[in-house]
């Protein structure tokens, strides 16, 4: 074989490599392509307490008594689980549960199909779920409680507005089978000790500080704690709320009158104008659900929301008004029907979590 | 150009050609490779409850009072969170925490090191991690609870033998700077209500009804209640245990005398023959720590463990005279120094993890 010979047969030869080369490397990228479709890959995950306090009881320990005295006790922190995918985004995101409930609200859903954690995961966001102090993995309290298992899950049905028990709303976005039931029921835990919205948002505070920039996602109880939380801490980039249920803060001499419902009266929250104009510096988007009645009606759990809605627009058209930019989305007004107080976990939560992502893509966060 | 003129190239050219695909298919192979060491990709992830009892109360809920008639109120489940890595083992690991704690023990150590949850995900081992009735993100009890904070941390930190406080065991396997020991003692949570061993070791085995057959990782206080689980349920398939504390099971009429200890007195269980023999049919490995006493001292943190590997190895005994098979390990004696009652979050903890491995490999469980 001379060379002359070889660089005549390898433009042939040189192309049906070419071919094959092209299908190997194809189907390289086609199996990582389809797995990145299916599987979420993992740079970092872990767990860590941020946040809280420390009390000291007074004297050396006894390490034979083993009394309380010179003894030291860790509480009140936030515990956080977080997950960072293989070529992640640039801004995390940090998710809030609601009242009784913990990081599970963002985890797979009661019907076993991906909540949102997996969902944005997939979309390649770092997740951090918070456990708030006081609740969940994070039950080491500074307080003392009392709990008593006291019997309460039709309320909450009713309050969740997946209908009015025992009977669902028609066409509501969550699965109706026994077993969905008793897994949304298990996701309720207890709070240990009181809520205290300082020892609450320092935690959520402190959280932002040791992870710096990110996008924060509240529900129900925490949309409150959310603005304060955004007023302590600039690293919270925007907020995305999902029915926000109270604490909404108005500027000193602007706070509208209490709303009437029949879940109790509704008052709004009120801080300094310096604190209040940290909330007109970030965009905010709020999103509620469907089976909000738009008059008073007699049911107190999807009555509140009424008025809850209310004040969100209430509270949106004052901090507009001093130059900030708060969007609220009910979501049956843009054509989305049958959510839950828990539009994330519905089954039709894809649709939901693309809402989300186009904002975050319209705002540049993404 | 001819067929002949091609065929005779070919040889040539598929040689070079061969040579480009195996370097291709080679880094192809590479790039996972070193993907697999540093990455994570799961197949799927998410959690349940499982296991619990539910409390009706009589009467008819009304929607507008809200009283407790007619609600209900699910409890006394566990929580479990799990991961599929992509090409899983056909066994996954259920790892069970211990006393005070939760599914931290086995998440990112109190100094950010992998702990076994990521460990063995990157070995390709399903991992379900448990937080057991009424702890943690569990919390929803059946019965009234009341907690005080009531300062005891200097006492785990002689219990988990990190130390005499305020002093570190020489030679110790865990990190010495302040922040670790904040993390370490904020990885305390409370229990909400009486501990009940039916209880726990039911959702405990519902678990692996649900899972089917898997390996059981226990730690202290788990260690007992993982000795009643499977009892309770054939698909566990092997038991490794650290420190396990109490709630060794012998047959009736087989019992060892009570250990004294600085501690106190450690006493057997006892089962029935029938019962007990169901711990003889798989495959058990136990391992103790450093700087538990060889005689009894007079701190009892330490000295518990004394009485409780005194135990251990008498149940060993029992157990394979019966013709089970538990092996013990007390780590000292195979040169392994420093270890805590943690060794899975220890400094050492890839070590360890190699003994657990070791042991699954020689089982044909991996």
């Amino acid at each position: 074989m001379n060379s002359g010979y070889f660089k005549n047969t390898s433009n042939c030869s040189a192309f049906l490599c070419l071919i094959l080369i092209s299908v190997l490397t194809y189907s390289c990228r086609a199996t990582k392509g389809k797995e990145q479709a299916n599987l979420i890959t993992i740079r970092q995950q872990g767990s860590f307490a941020v946040g809280g306090s420390v009390i000291k009881n007074a004297g050396t320990f006894d390490p034979i008594k083993r009394t309380p005295a010179g003894q030291s006790y860790h509480g009140d922190h936030a515990y956080v689980n977080f997950q960072i995918p293989d070529k992640a985004r640039k801004l995390p995101l940090v998710f809030w549960h609601g009242i009784g409930q913990f990081s599970k609200t963002w985890e797979s859903t009661p019907d076993g199909r991906d909540g949102f954690q997996n969902i944005f995961l997939k979309r390649k966001f770092s997740v951090y779920l918070i456990d708030q102090p006081r609740r969940g993995n994070a039950g080491r309290s500074t307080v003392s409680a009392t709990i008593n298992p006291t019997p309460d899950e039709q309320q909450w049905f009713n309050i969740f507005r997946v209908g009015v028990w025992p009977n669902y709303y028609p066409g509501v976005q969550f699965a109706k089978d026994e077993e969905t039931l008793n897994q949304y029921f298990r996701q309720i835990t207890p709070n240990i000790g009181d809520f205290d919205n300082r020892v609450i948002t320092d935690a959520a505070s402190a959280l932002f500080t040791k992870i710096g920039q990110g996008i924060l996602v509240t529900h129900s109880h925490s949309g409150g704690f959310g603005w304060e939380t955004a007023i302590k801490n600039a690293n919270i980039m925007a907020i995305v709320s999902y029915e926000p249920g109270s604490g909404f803060i108005f500027p000193e001499g602007e706070m509208p009158k209490p709303i009437a419902s029949s879940a109790g009266e509704l008052t709004a929250a009120t801080m300094p104008m310096q604190d209040f104009m940290k909330l007109t510096k970030i965009p905010i988007i709020i999103y509620y659900g469907d089976n909000i009645p738009a008059k008073q009606i007699a049911e107190p759990g999807a009555d509140g929301w009424r008025a809850r809605l209310e004040m969100a627009r209430l509270w949106r058209d004052v901090v507009n008004k001093h130059g900030g930019d708060v969007t609220v989305v009910h979501l049956p007004e843009i054509g989305i029907k049958g959510n839950t107080h828990f539009p994330f976990s519905d089954l039709n939560n894809i649709q939901i979590a693309d809402l989300m992502s186009a904002f975050l893509k319209q705002k540049g966060l993404d």
